[in-house]
Parts: structure tokens; C-alpha cells; sequence
């Protein structure tokens, strides 16, 4: 009798299981539920529909030929022998080997039977508990449903949108409203810092800095006490608690948690706060049941430590395995594994791109490594070249081995960082890299795409040096910290930068910033003042380090802006 | 005493190695030799400023804050104690430890004397014997000199150019000057075909259609016979053993050999066909002589055998390396090492970039490995995306392990490409990638920079299957042999391409190619006669290989054509 296969979930993860069992293994019986009307959607998508760069909803339900993906597709074409939408999944029973669905429409209760149980139930959206959550046009962004919601309230007229959260799809919904629709928006949030777990406050503030000129509203630590409603019972007003934001339409987007409780109730071991639990196999504590996708809890390589991140891709790649593993293995090297993530990820902004992969510095403190983070500016392309753009990347690096174990991004030029990023995660996945590995990486090298002494590798040199002592460096924000204390904190501020005539910033600050070229820093080191605290800056932080060594070789200290002017403009810091 | 260092040689390796040292021990004493009027200078950039998208030669010598890298500049903003240009090295003198110099315009010899030496006098021209070789306007393009040359030749009215050979830097030139100055160039080549050692046929096709797009002719399997003098002594055409090509202006570019014989009458060791041979620290057969740059013989990491890789990006990387190590080493980890290189390349050209890592398929095979090269086209961002470009990637995979020992690819946006050659190059450098991890290799993703199942894993997944066998497949190049020879071949050509009406190409071939699109394959696979040799096409390779695991289930056998009909354009194919 031929193997019988439930799989419950067929957005992303279920359904590449169920195809890919079905072509290794066309033997299989396989039912594939799910209990929304749309399957197989590319739910990363949905900013991008929104916005109306992608201008029909189908084609985030469609393959590259263009057919659109739904039952029919997947029992005609794919030869998947039952598929079942509007079907809810409301018990698991492990001695029978049996689910309890039930229709949504109907109500009608069934028994599957399986053999082996995929889970791809994925994850749902965070809800805070706020008074006039159930007004009109206040949704979350959790599925095709509300994607088209949002989208035609753009068409319609749609005033002011206040997005509650700030993760990757919420600001990718406020970039598309505000370059496209012209749709004033803002985003609310708790914490400090953009993406706290993924960058610096260094980059944190690039990103503000890119939302900020896209005409976008950051509200940062504040909380949400309630949403206002109009007369027809649609929400109009937002109020925090230090300000109150017109908004006619909100986007809870605080976040997904994998909806692991169906996995709980059967009994399957799950991490409270993370998900299912699977060994490399992608099974669970039942090895006749697999998961994967949102649902997981998946080891992060780094930290070796379980954690829940929820991506598409994971879901995609953990799903072919799946789908391997429940047709009997790959035929000629048997069962597949996928032994965790690193956690990379990538977004595209207004001006700029922000990627990263590993950990920042805060998640690498918080899992016990005693780390410095560097930042560094340099250009992604050759400088003589005409096409360039400024690099900003950052490496965390634990200090007693110099291992690395993140590193985060940000360029006009989303594919250069990209590029950057994804070297790193390769040789984070696959290694325990050094600084001296990132120094000798041998990243492809030409004119228009790279330079010589690449950005990647010159960000391992960088760190190289900061972490072996050569020179002191402070962060953007702390020599923002400085100039904002001049008047008490004895610092003086040395502009390196090559330049004849006083630069505009040393007429308005006579007494505190001056300009020193490298080319003749040696002989004037003698007119800077013994008494006075020194710190340097020049463009990219690389001509302020000669200096810093020259200043060293004289006996002298100062400390030098890593990133210089760049990554002030970059963070919208005007001085 | 200061330790003293003499350096020969002084664009790329030379002045790294000079200035790092310097920066982290101030107290040695550093001499500076180089035989040519310029010293660090972007050899790289030279393609560039000959098309004038780098306007001004000096560019190509500047720091990217504008400062060019001039003897004095290296004296007083580096503190290199001396610089000397015009000065060529005649003799080493391991012995005594000096090096016997030449002033090339005084002819004034002079010892100088070293404690450590570093060699760095990279690689000359390989020129042919040809009869014609000294007319005018026969130059290579080995410095700045022969770029300044061509430049003027080119604002002064050049008519046609012929460039022998087809390195990086011949076709870069080319295209410069067909896409900037409209000038007819023809490429003229042993080989059958464009970088033989690097890519595969098909990727080679494609480098010959963009060249071809962009008015480039390119004569392959031909000798040079004459280079033929207009009544000036200007060259006026090259004959080849077939043609007779009309050029005012010769290129010889036909790659370069390392400038090893100094080292070898000093009895250092060499490999008479890849340079000076060296150990991990970067030192030759004498400790106290380092070698690096297009100088050296370096080991291959994957063959692990020595060659010869000229590229500025290793110059500039092994230049760090030797000047940490003349410095004593860094202080925190001491002397730093160079393992090796895996081959890590990119070139962009008229319509698309080319990239690659480690071995192609030829060169895995005269290394010993039974391989299959497998190429692939897949979109290089999500498929929804408006905005996206299909990537060809082509993965080397040994047969019996799985194990990966190369990728190339060709993509309109270079970028993409480059990230995913990249990726692979850290997966080579630093580990032995099989094809699974490959399949779950952790990318970043967002659709407007990849796909969920990004085109990298997808090329694992591809060679996956078909290196398990569940799908035999052909090559581009195959299948128009198969379609050309179709009148005696007995194979019919099923195309399951989404279409309702006829295709055109039908219409030309009713007897030979037949429609039958993936969704109605299943209930129409008995109307495929059974007497025929059967070949798949599709639009990227996809579709085709899901009918054919439908055929196989009936029992049936076809080939599917890899990379579809996306391949046959990008090779300038037109069925």
C-alpha cells in the first residue's frame, strides 16, 4: 500500500515538501490542508503588491510561467493527490496516527490518516492589547487577505497610515507607501533602536536616517494606549503615550510566533518561546512527524542556542528537505539534513539596502561572547571608477580569538551589500572565521564591481587593527557624544580631510574644530595643544588612523571617528 | 640599528607591503625600488581610463581622497624613508644580502642593502614572434605608458583595433571601445574558446553573443601570420591563417608571465611555468626574502597544485601579509600566513558580467576529477519583482562525493552574479562545499534581491538531481546539435512551454517540434510516438524536467536541454 502523507500548511513550506516527495517518489499518497483560501503565495511579496510594484495579487501565486498556483494546480500538474483549503487541523492524534480537520465552511469534521505528518502551520501575528483594536482598517499583515485589504485602501484614498512595530515588512509597507502612494506614514515602536537584534545603533540610525528621507515617521520607545475611532467605527487616530497620530488605517506588524499549539497539545516536545522542536532531520520528537518553516524552533549555529526565524527561504530549503526525507531520502545519499542558521537577512530601503548575518553586538553580549563591533565606510566599487557608493559594514568580533560572529551592512547599491553579507554567512555557516580569514577572503575583484583591497576584506583589516590596539576608536555616536560636550569635556576635534581653505565647520566652531590634512599632519603635530583632549575625523575614518599612528609614533593620544563624515551623513548627522 | 627592508617593485605588492609595515613598525627602515616611471598605480583601471570612463590617468594613481601616490607621497605622507624610480634590479646578492641596482636613465649602478627583501616585480606581457611586431601602433598594455598610448590613439581618430588574445583586459578594452568610442575592434584567438581555463562552452557562448551585441568581432582557432605597415610604419592590418583584419592599432594581450628570472639566477626556488615559489608566510626558498603579486607561483586550494593567478586583489592582499610579516609579525598573533587561492574572478562586459570560482569542467579533469558541469538559468530576484534578469550559473561537482570544485556564471546585473560567486568562493576557500550544502546554503533574501529559493540553491538543487540521475539533461550546445542533425537522428523536439496557440517555431518545423505544455502533459504523454528519440525544452529548464519525471513514471526516456531556451538567448541562438 502506498505510503500515506498529511501535511498541514501550504503556503511555503508544505508545499515544497509535497512536491518534492511527490517527484522523488510518485508512490506517495499525499494530503496537503491548509486553512486559508489562498495557497502557495509568496508572502514576502506583500509590500511590494502593496505598494503596486507588483500590480496583481496573482502573481504572488504564480510560478515564473505564470500559472497561478492554487488546488488545482497542485493536483493536476504537481500529481498531489488530495488538497484541501479551508481545512483546519484541530487535532493530532500520535497513537492513530490520525488528524482531526474540520471544514471552515462547513463545520464537517474528517479523520486523515497518515503515515508520515508534516507541520507548516507557520506562525501568526503578535497582538498587542490595545482599546479599538477591532475598529475598521485597523489589520495586521498576515496573509494575501490583508495584503489586498491594504492595497485597495491605498487605491480608495487612504490618508495617513500608522504602522505599530518596525519589522522587516513594516518598513518595507512604509517605503512603498511613501514612494508610491505618497502616503504619509509612521512607524511606532518600543524600542530604542531600529531591528535591536540585528544591527547597531550605528546602522540603527542609517536606517531612520534612509526612512526619515523617504518622508517616513519614526516614533521610537513609546507605547500604544489606544486606537481612536470615527464616526462610521474606522480607526482615525492612534495615541501613544506622548503624542496622538492621525492614521485612517493601522498595520499591527509587532512581530509573528509560530503557532506550535496544535504540536503542544499532541504532545510533541516545543521550546516555549521559539516553537517545535526538530532534530537535523526536521523531525520532531515523533519521528513520524516532521515540521519546519515559521513553526521551528531552529539551533542557531553561533550561539548553538534554539531560536525562531521566521523566513521564507528557511522555509523553502527546510521544505525540499522535508520532502526528501518523507520519500525515503535522497536516492543515492538517504536522509537529508539541515543542522541550523546563522541568521541572515537583507532589506531594501529608500535609498539604501540593510543586510547582515550572524550576530550584533548586543545578541552576541547577551550570549556570553566578550565582543567589540567595528564599523567602517569605505566604497563598494574601485574609487577611480565612475559608478561607487559608500559601504558601511560592521564586524563583531569576539576579542580573545577574533573570531567572527556577525556582520551587518548598509549601501545605496543593495546588491554590493548583499554580496558582502552573504560571503560573510557562508563563512559563518560553514566556519569559525577570523579576522585574518575575512583579511585573505578572496571575494572576485574588478573595477565596476569591487576594489582591489575589497570593502570585505578591508573591513577584517580595520578590525584588525582596533582589536590588536594600533588605535583607538570611538563609534559615530560617541563622537557625537564629544562635539555635544565640547564646552566641558576639554575634546578638540581634528579634521584630517584634505582641504586648502578653512572648511565651513571651522568658521562656525573656531575654538574647537581644525583642519589638519594628513599630507602635512607630521610637521604641524607640534601646534596641536598638550593640554586638550584630541579626537580625529576626517571622510572614511582611513586617512584620521594615519594620522592617529603618526600622532602614537610622537607619543601623543587621540582617538579617531570610525566612518568618518560618511557615516555621519549616513545617519543624517549634519555638522 | 633599524632593521632594513628593501622592496622591488613598487605598484601593488611593493607599496602595501611597504606602507603596512611601516604603520606598524615605524623604526624600520624602508627602500623602495621600482624600474618604471609610475609606481602604485590600479593596473586594473587601465580598460577604464583607455574607453574614458576614468577621465584622468592620474585617477588611476590616486588615493580616493584625490592624492597621487607619487614618490614624494610615499616619503612624506607614508614615511617610506626612500623611494627610487627608473631603478631596475640587476642582481641579488643573497650572500652579502644586497641587491646590485641600475638608474635606467644614468646608468649608475648601486648596492643596496637589506636585512629582509621583498620581491614584487610582478609579470610582463607575453609577446609572440610575429613578423610586424615593432611597427607602430603595436603596443601592449602592460603599464600606463601603453594605456596613455591607446587613449590618444583613440581621441586621435583610431579606425579599427585588433587585440590578439582575449584576457580580462583585452575584452575590456574591447567593449570600452565599441560601447564609448565606436570603434570596431576584433578579438583574435587561438583558442575556440573565450577563457578556456575559466568557463564552459555555453558560458562561453555567452561571452561571445554580448561581445557580438556590442559590435565585437571575435576570430577564434586562428594564427597570427604578419602584421602588415602602412608606408609610416604604422601597422595597417593583421593576417591571420584565415583572414585579413583591418586594424590601425594592435593590442597584444595574450595573458602574462611572472618577471621570475632575477629571483632564479639567486637560486630562490621556482616553478618554471607559474613564478617564484613560496611558503605560507609569503617567503621564498630564503626566509629572509618574501615574495607575492603576479611574481609568484601560489598554491591552488582545491588542486593543490601551484599556479600562476595575476590579479591586483591577491597583489594587494599578499602585500598586507609580507608587510606584517617584515614587521615582526602582527603583535597580538605573529606572523600571518597566505594558504592559497581558489581562483575567485569577475568581468563585466557590454550587456553582462561574468564570474567564476575554482575549477570549470576542463580544469577539473586535467586535475584528475571525474565531474559533471551542470549549468542552470534561474531569475536572479524573486520572480514577481519588476525588476530581475535571468542568471546562468554552471556548477563543477565531483560525481562519486558530490563535492563542488567550481561555479561560473553570466547575469546582466553583475552584482547578482557576483554574490553568487562569492558565496561559492568562501564555501571553496574555507571548506569543501558538497552539492547539499549548496541546496541549503543560508543566502539573504527579500524579492528584490533574491529569490525564496534563491537561483544559488536551486543550482545545488538542479545538480542535485541530476547527479542522482532522476533526470538526464544536455547541454545548450547538445541540443543544437541534436536539432541541426534532426533529419537523420530520429528525435523529435517537445516543447512544454505554457502557450495555446502554435508557436512560431512550430509553424517552421511542423515535423520536428511539437508543444505540449507541462499543465496538459500528463493527459497528452501517449500522443508523444514511441519510435522517436525524444528532447525537452522549456524556458529555463524547469518545466521540462517535471515532464520528464511524468515520462518517466510512464516508463518513457527523453533529454531535457539545461537552461532551456534562456540559454540559447543569452548564447545568441535563435530557434
Amino acid at each position: 500500500m502506498a505510503k500515506k502523507i498529511l501535511i498541514i500548511g501550504a503556503v511555503a513550506l508544505g508545499t515544497k515538501a509535497a512536491t518534492r516527495c511527490k517527484r522523488l517518489n510518485p508512490d506517495t499518497e499525499i494530503t496537503l490542508i491548509d486553512q486559508g483560501q489562498f495557497i502557495s503565495y509568496g508572502g514576502c511579496g506583500m509590500p511590494f503588491y502593496i505598494s503596486s510594484e507588483v500590480d496583481n495579487i496573482n502573481a504572488l501565486r504564480a510560478t515564473s510561467a505564470n500559472v497561478v498556483r492554487d488546488p488545482k494546480f497542485f493536483t493536476t500538474v504537481k500529481e498531489i493527490d488530495c488538497v484541501k483549503i479551508r481545512t483546519k487541523a484541530i487535532e493530532i492524534n500520535r497513537q492513530e496516527k490520525y488528524v482531526l480537520t474540520e471544514n471552515m465552511d462547513t463545520g464537517e469534521k474528517e479523520k486523515l490518516f497518515y503515515d508520515d505528518l508534516v507541520l507548516g502551520m507557520g506562525s501568526r501575528a503578535i497582538l498587542p492589547n490595545i482599546k479599538g483594536m477591532n475598529l475598521g482598517n485597523v489589520t495586521t499583515i498576515a496573509g494575501l487577505e490583508d495584503a489586498e485589504k491594504i492595497r485597495k485602501h491605498c487605491e480608495s484614498g487612504m490618508k495617513h497610515m500608522a504602522i505599530i512595530g518596525a519589522s522587516f515588512t513594516a518598513i518595507e509597507i512604509a517605503v512603498g507607501l511613501a514612494e508610491i502612494w505618497n502616503i504619509p506614514c509612521t512607524l511606532i515602536k518600543r524600542s530604542p533602536r531600529m531591528l535591536p537584534n540585528l544591527v547597531s545603533s550605528t546602522i540603527s540610525d542609517m536606517i531612520k536616517n534612509d526612512l526619515r528621507e523617504a518622508g517616513i515617521k519614526v516614533i521610537s520607545e513609546e507605547d500604544i494606549l489606544e486606537f481612536v475611532g470615527d464616526e462610521n467605527g474606522n480607526v482615525c487616530e492612534v495615541v501613544t503615550s506622548k503624542h496622538r497620530v492621525k492614521a485612517d488605517h493601522v498595520v499591527l506588524a509587532m512581530g509573528v510566533k509560530a503557532n506550535s499549539e496544535l504540536a503542544e497539545q499532541a504532545g510533541l516536545k516545543c521550546n516555549p518561546k521559539c516553537g517545535v522542536c526538530v532534530n537535523e532531520y526536521l523531525q520532531t520528537s515523533d519521528p513520524h512527524i516532521y515540521a519546519g518553516g515559521d513553526l521551528i524552533a531552529i539551533k542557531n549555529l553561533i550561539t548553538e542556542k534554539e531560536m525562531h526565524l521566521p523566513m521564507g527561504s528557511l522555509a523553502n530549503r527546510q521544505g525540499r528537505i522535508i520532502g526528501t526525507n518523507i520519500a525515503g531520502g535522497n536516492p543515492q545519499t538517504g536522509m537529508e539534513t539541515f543542522p541550523g542558521v546563522v541568521g541572515t537577512w537583507c532589506m531594501k530601503m529608500h535609498k539604501g539596502t540593510v543586510a547582515g548575518t550572524g550576530l550584533n553586538e548586543d545578541m552576541a553580549k547577551k550570549a556570553g561572547f566578550d565582543v567589540m563591533s567595528i564599523n567602517m565606510e569605505q566604497l563598494d566599487k574601485a574609487h577611480f571608477y565612475p559608478e561607487k557608493n559608500m559601504m558601511s559594514l560592521e564586524v563583531v568580533v569576539e576579542k580573545k580569538t577574533r573570531r567572527i560572529l556577525g556582520m551587518q551592512g548598509y549601501c545605496a547599491d543593495g546588491m554590493a551589500v548583499k554580496a558582502r553579507i552573504d560571503s560573510m554567512a557562508m563563512m559563518l555557516q560553514f566556519g569559525k572565521p577570523t579576522l585574518h580569514e575575512l583579511s585573505i577572503a578572496e571575494v572576485s575583484y574588478s573595477p565596476p564591481l569591487a576594489s582591489a583591497m575589497d570593502v570585505f576584506n578591508t573591513a577584517g583589516n580595520v578590525a584588525d587593527n582596533i582589536v590588536t590596539g594600533l588605535g583607538e576608536f570611538i563609534k559615530p555616536e560617541e563622537f557625537d557624544k564629544l562635539f555635544a560636550e565640547r564646552e566641558t569635556n576639554n575634546y578638540i576635534f581634528i579634521d584630517t580631510r584634505a582641504g586648502q581653505a578653512p572648511l565651513e565647520i571651522q568658521k562656525r566652531y573656531p575654538d574647537y574644530w581644525f583642519n589638519i590634512p594628513l599630507e602635512t599632519f607630521s610637521e604641524r603635530i607640534d601646534t596641536i595643544p598638550q593640554d586638550k583632549n584630541i579626537a580625529f575625523i576626517c571622510n572614511s575614518g582611513t586617512r584620521a588612523y594615519e594620522c592617529l599612528l603618526k600622532f602614537k609614533k610622537h607619543g601623543r593620544h587621540a582617538v579617531n571617528s570610525s566612518g568618518g563624515m560618511q557615516a555621519m551623513k549616513k545617519r543624517g548627522k549634519k555638522y
